[in-house]
């Protein structure tokens, strides 16, 4: 299936240019990850590694790795602290997948599908204590305040995604809140803690927290309509993930609202029900291409990209300020 | 199944005779947990709280009260410390279930036996995240190096325990090192923290860790004895649930280690393969009979509940102290 994109213009941006701004810095995050997972009980390399290793873009780390850089800081602990921002990630992949029953992820089978619950569950925590444990090394009770805020945001988050599930009456912007708290906040997160560390207190730093937001909500929204619309074996990405779970999202929720009675009855046998048959994707897939949801959520993606770029522009231009803005537009017109 | 205690003379300690020297504390204590679980999303309260407030027997964050008290602290930061250890003990648990599959604790039925796994994971994450900001709350980097690196090595003694699961090759010492990792860290840092949080720095801090680690590996080696041997419809716990998980603890180690060939034949089946059938579990409890190794394991656990009361020796005498003295004797001869 096609979506027109809102600003075509932008194709192009490619995530692998970004990186290389900080390649060092990223080669070491990887060490300290790759650190942390050498384990003699080897049920962590294995499932921690192949969920780290299997292709994952690390554009959370790189925020931090960018905003740091760009604010002139020359010391190491952003290092860590990316860090630990993957490895919270991480965990919560671990944990979402498991709750999610999914069995596919970036193209690969995940944990759960490979090992079971149990193991996923464990490594999640496991990945979580040692990303506490570095924060605490770190030293700073600002950072480790931001960071288990962040936390705690997220789990609350994760838990109301699962309370409204199945739930078709949710309002847009209820849905908007989940989506915010389980992954615009840790994009938010990510963003803050580089001006932290690099000194900012004032503007820069509330600057980069709404600029994490804005690029946080861009980039899930984009998810969103990419599970109806990615290509497989291209993308890493299953498409009909969210439809087979039932899972509400923003296409989803505006093309029940306005749907006729017979697909909201549609909608209802196969999202608040989970009653599925062969052929609802596809029919899901025509209702959502009828009511133009996929557009819709990609405009309110492409809100939230500009305002992301309107919390840059007071900010000194710089290599790494031009990054920022051209992770936007990757945001924004990633495929995968 | 009747088993002689080593020290019959020390029963009738009752924890509620240690509870009532710090009840303020401890009512100050659950008001904390309370607030804490006060969200509105349903599920939170309603998940949380179910084992939260399902009689437990709050040793961990008692521990935790008695200790600083003991040690003459007049302050409330043992309050939330207190709390925030039955918050991470608590996550654990509700973590423990869903990957052991347990359908029974304390006599009531599992948060993942009445909602499935997904909630008790989340809830699980939800708490633990809430433990952490109520950590950094605190402010001292002290503690939150005690409290992480705690997490970190129950995390990973979690992992271990599901990796040698149905393994009865495991040595006793492997299996002993997983049951501290696993319990007996998060007595000794409840310990701990009472004292730090009291100002003590030299050895008596190091005392209380000590305390802790032997009271915490004498109270999991008497749960162990106990799967095997408690009255269930009394005592609210389940006979057998580590034997029908595959659980490999000290008893049937001991067991096994001792057995003939037909016998290791039996713990292979049923253990390793997890090939179980009816009269299976009458069978395995004549075995420990036969080889004495639950009271082997008793004398074990008083073993380290010598080394517990001879580390509270040098400490100057008041009714806390007695009451660790006390805490010894009931984690050895409790019957549930």
């Amino acid at each position: 299936m096609s979506v027109a994109r809102p600003h075509p213009e932008h194709a192009g941006y490619s995530i692998e240019d970004l990186r290389r701004l900080v390649a060092d810095d990223l080669a070491a995050v990887d060490h300290v990850i790759v650190g942390l997972l050498d384990n003699p009980v080897e049920m962590i390399p294995k499932i921690a590694g192949h969920i780290v290793s299997s292709g994952g873009k690390r554009i959370r780390p790189t925020l931090t790795l960018l905003v740091a850089r760009m604010f002139g800081y020359h010391g190491t602990r952003h290092i860590s602290l990316a860090a630990c921002i993957e490895f919270i990630h991480t965990a919560t992949l671990l944990h979402d997948d498991v709750v999610d029953g999914s069995t596919l992820r970036r193209g690969a089978a995940t944990a759960n599908a490979l090992w079971g619950n149990k193991p996923p569950v464990l490594v999640g925590d496991f990945l979580l204590s040692r990303a506490f444990r570095l924060m605490v090394s770190d030293g700073s009770l600002e950072i480790l305040g931001i960071l288990t805020e962040a936390s705690a945001v997220i789990a609350e988050g994760e838990i109301r995604q699962l309370a409204i599930a199945n739930d078709l009456s949710v309002s847009p912007d209820a849905c908007m809140e989940v989506l915010q708290a389980k992954t615009a906040t840790l994009f938010a997160t990510a963003s803050e803690i580089g001006a932290v560390v690099a000194g900012e207190d004032g503007s820069g730093r509330q600057a980069m927290r709404d600029y994490g937001l804005s690029l946080g909500t861009a980039f899930q929204l984009v998810d969103d309509v990419l599970d109806y619309s990615a290509l497989q074996n291209d993308l890493g990405k299953t498409i009909g993930d969210d439809f087979r779970e039932g899972k509400i999202t923003m296409p989803v929720l505006l093309a029940f609202e306005r749907g006729t009675p017979a697909e909201r009855r549609f909608w209802e046998r196969t999202f608040a029900q989970v009653n599925q048959r062969d052929g609802d994707l596809e029919h899901a897939m025509t209702l959502l291409a009828r009511h133009n949801t996929l557009q819709a959520t990609l405009e309110e993606a492409q809100r939230h990209a500009v305002l992301a770029r309107e919390a840059l522009e007071d900010l000194a231009g710089n290599a790494y300020r031009d990054a920022l803005l051209d992770l936007v537009g990757f945001c924004i017109d990633r495929k995968f």
